[in-house]
């Protein structure tokens, strides 16, 4: 794999791996009023239509990347919804 | 421009201006206790290698997209640590 790839795949690996810990510290706080619904709205969004994107154009690492994001602000969305 | 690439933009603008929302809800609540900062500093991180990557390969909207995704998310950083 080239460096520039190599840079890219951490890039993807941080980008969609940061959501995590905001999902754990939704959790554990169950508290969402600081979070903005209309964000995770129009994000969930954008990373189905990344996902459409990468189907397309059969990139597995932009389908991986966006396919995990929607995952996660998912469980984002339903603890918003949840402790709201 | 194909159908494909308008999916690809508007993807690009859900994904990039989904921080809008936050970083006025930020700023209106002052109050950043749900937020989770190891998010956002992966987040940066991540933005800031896209940028990188989408200079080698002289993709403007990468560069657009991950530019101006940086400048938000500085935003809700400097807001955290002003609000905390």
């Amino acid at each position: 794999m080239e460096n520039i790839e190599i840079l890219g795949f951490i890039a993807a690996v941080l980008t969609t791996g940061a959501y995590v810990p905001q999902v754990y510290k939704t959790w554990k706080l169950k508290s969402t009023k600081d979070i903005s619904l209309s964000m995770y709205a129009a994000m969930f969004t954008g990373v189905l239509l990344w996902l459409i994107y990468g189907i397309h154009y059969k990139s597995i690492p932009i389908i991986l990347a966006n396919g995990i994001t929607a995952i996660l602000i998912m469980f984002v969305l339903v603890l918003k919804y949840k402790f709201k």
